[in-house]
């Protein structure tokens, strides 16, 4: 897949989410980048504050999910693959406070695990997969989540 | 402490949520009920739903979040505590698509850890404490949070 399909289906990722989710909408969430292997999705800081003037931990958690159900949404739509993504449990760390805007990087935990998962996906019609994703902080990550989502075939 | 005292604290934990975090007011977020064990927050489902028609994730989390840093807010300002309480480790369930309005309900996970919270509290001014906290839904809890949040002494 080229860099121009790829920035194409990113584009159009940002724009269902803007449709379809209106708390991603209030936080004026953008698709930074896509390469194939990670998903960027950035938010200033003025609508994700909370009461102490840093990042909002619910709008952390938030764009962590987004970015991990956004790149299995990805992977699929490149394989031209028509499924319903659910997020499944998660481990959110917030590791320190966030006083910029939020920057959330998701990829999937191991490198290789996406063919195994278009296989169970095709043999079974349902599948599941872990996503790391981390908000950058100063020095150190600000928060981090891994989480599963499943698939399931329409 | 009565429960005119209770009501009056909780309705000033709505009004300071809804003044300083945008996505809580994004969210229509309402403080339901406060009875001194558990708090409950509500929201509506159409500012919080997702692609798929039903609760979006990120508000299931952030609601859930809000309740269980409000209960320990509350349990500080009835001791007249002055604290900023961070939310820490949080591990998410999600059990069930949810259809309908958000209710999610918070508790401390044990209920005497309150006593030896404000111990600690005083003793080094942080202080650590663990909440559950779920969403209802249909038969079973659409999601759940177990969550550790911290609070400093100002």
């Amino acid at each position: 897949m080229s860099n121009t399909d790829r920035a194409s289906l990113a584009a159009r990722l940002q724009a269902h989410i803007l449709e379809h989710i209106p708390l991603a909408r209030a936080m004026e969430l953008r698709v930074a980048r896509y390469d194939g292997a990670e998903l960027e999705l950035g938010a200033p800081l003025a609508p994700n504050i909370n009461d102490k003037g840093c990042a909002f931990g619910g709008s952390m958690a938030s764009l962590m999910t987004l970015a991990g159900w956004g790149l299995l949404e990805l992977a699929l739509r490149a394989h031209d693959i028509e499924c319903d993504i659910y997020v499944g449990d998660s481990q959110l760390r917030y590791l320190e406070p966030l006083w910029g805007e939020l920057r959330a990087i998701a990829r999937f935990a191991q490198a290789d695990a996406l063919d195994t998962f278009l296989k169970t996906l095709s043999a079974r019609g349902k599948a599941r997969i872990k996503v790391l994703c981390a908000v950058a902080g100063g020095e150190r990550d600000a928060a981090t989540l891994e989480a599963a989502f499943v698939a399931k075939m329409r």
